[in-house]
């Protein structure tokens, strides 16, 4: 089962259809890889390339351009089974899927590494996009008015329209049928950042986090994040809530988690706006399927859950025909920032013994 | 009190003596500081620049250098009262110093970043010492042979000889009297490393972690880690051990932490030598002395841990008149990176309240 998010930031009804079209071809893409017979990192791979792919995206192509008009990328993947690791920074251009698990390479280095390995180089102009060249051109001009009035950068760049530019990395959470989960993120970071400034997608324990479970006793969880990298960062969100996933009632401990360990976190006090999101997956082998010998149910929850305006995701499992997709919105009258929005679902699905 | 390592790894008895001088000087800074009135975060500073300048530690001034033959540094700093962090990482040459409470800058960006707040950068050839530059030139040389004979590069870098100058990061913990905590590490990274490889020291988590008590039930806790990055990357050492301090008895905390979070760490299975060591302080405020109101006293425990064959560590109060320096080692016929050294002590200290 493949759970993937196109971000969490402000979704407009007129680019909702494309977000989350862009979902449900990476959905495709992943149960493909599944129902081929391959493991929840190679599908989680291919769902994060389709997603980074998409133009729409902040994320590969399309990505926002820093500062200086240039494409700097994070990304990590994690494997549940094996727990390798891997991730880049501030990395410009190469198609970052294949820089993953030589631990964690930034900026120029981590070019030179893909080109020495025969991934060719892709410059900035071919990744960047009418919508993020014209993105940048409209912030600049209102950091350059900004400076004049002498308010606050902050604020003008992550007023409510510009909200989804700002936030909207990709997730994607899988589990394969022999019960691994893997789970992976990227993004092209806040737009107009310094460069060099390296986000929560390329932060271990921040931006993705998936754990095989050891025992019998334990789920194994996936979780991807999106968001503000900062608050992210801070409360290494991935990290928390794949833990929060070991507890009985998954929905109320996700809503603890995002409560106490994300809005109200010490670490981000002072801070009244915490923004982000989280897909989340946790699995076991269903009880009554465990007396079979030969064939298994996995009995999958998954969940999503966002402080951001919407939040986009899809999913599909390798028994549906086609991926369903939702734009998740805040309830009326929350406020983004200080409440939030869960919502999830349940699937049994029909899995191999090893 | 003040709390310095410079470095876990393997201490020659020739070079014992300079790695004790260094840990007394940075001891010094920061009582200075401390006495002067400064707060933690003051005095980790102005002792992780005495070990950073030091021409002997693997941290600023004489770290290793990488493949390409150049200098890229890696640290990063955290503040317990306020639970700020900053890093930077693949950082050629600047005073990193200046850099922290940027959030995550990396390799060029970092770079334009000081150049542009008018902290003048320092090229390699100044940061290069004799010292690392014949390094440079012997790894090059086994390199080169290796590859000839077709070993690993790993082996043949990483063996007995070498371990100190892989692996000897900085790192420094430090209570105010005030209670504040604070905690840093800074690093030149692993010799030979591929341009753009951020390690430990630039990880949130892994490199070093502080947290002021946040009521009166809990322990203030600061921690710096040294070794493998990849070591203490995927365990998160730093955070892991400062959790642990939460426990009742320190001692028995840290050794089950090194023993089950790091050396047995299910996130490094496979991995038959785990590399590292953590310097950790803990303090709280004397039960018995909470009676006064005007001066009350900290109790501070302060606890080192290694798995490498030896780890030099240095320590001091405002009321001592120097500091102490020792270089401890691994237990007679017991195996780095699968056996542990514990320490520590206890101090008490007079503090005012705010």
């Amino acid at each position: 089962m493949i759970f993937t998010s196109s971000g969490a930031g402000y979704h407009s009804e007129s680019k909702a259809k494309e977000y989350k079209h862009v979902c449900k071809r990476a959905c495709q893409r992943a149960v493909d890889r599944l129902r081929a017979g391959g493991l929840a990192l190679e599908a989680v791979t291919a769902a994060l390339m389709e997603l980074e792919d998409s133009p729409f995206t902040n994320a590969g192509t399309g990505s926002n351009l820093n500062l200086s008009g240039e494409i700097e990328c994070d990304a990590s993947i994690m494997d549940g089974k094996s727990l390798n690791y891997g991730a880049v920074g501030a990395l410009s251009g190469e198609n970052k899927s294949h820089l993953y698990f030589v631990s964690f390479l930034v900026g120029k280095g981590a070019e030179q590494w893909a080109i020495s390995h025969g991934i060719p180089a892709c410059p900035t102009e071919k990744m960047t996009t009418k919508f993020s060249l014209s993105g940048y051109k409209r912030n600049k001009r209102k950091m350059e008015l900004a400076e004049q009035v002498e308010t606050k950068r902050k604020r003008q760049l992550c007023g409510h329209e510009n909200n989804s530019a700002c936030l909207d990395t990709v997730g994607v959470v899988v589990v394969d049928r022999e019960g691994n989960v893997a789970a992976a993120v990227s993004s092209g970071g806040l737009a107009m950042k310094h460069p060099g400034r390296v986000g929560q997608a390329a932060h271990y324990g921040c931006g993705c986090w998936a754990e095989n479970a050891r025992d019998v006793s334990l789920y194994s969880t996936a979780v991807s994040t999106s968001g503000s990298g900062e608050h992210l960062i801070r409360t290494m969100l991935a990290r928390e809530c794949s833990t929060a996933m070991q507890a009985e009632n998954t929905h109320q401990a996700l809503l603890e988690a995002m409560q106490n360990k994300f809005i109200s976190s010490p670490f981000l006090a002072g801070e009244d706006c915490v923004l982000g999101g989280v897909i989340v997956l946790r699995c076991c082998t269903c009880g009554e399927a465990q007396r079979s010998e030969d064939i298994q149910a996995l009995l999958v929850e998954f969940l999503w859950s966002h402080t951001t305006e919407s939040m986009c995701v899809g999913y599909m499992s390798a028994q549906d025909s086609k991926a369903r997709t939702h734009i998740s919105r805040l309830p009326p009258g929350a406020v983004a920032g200080q409440s939030l929005a869960i919502e999830g679902g349940v699937c049994r699905l029909g899995t191999v013994s090893d």
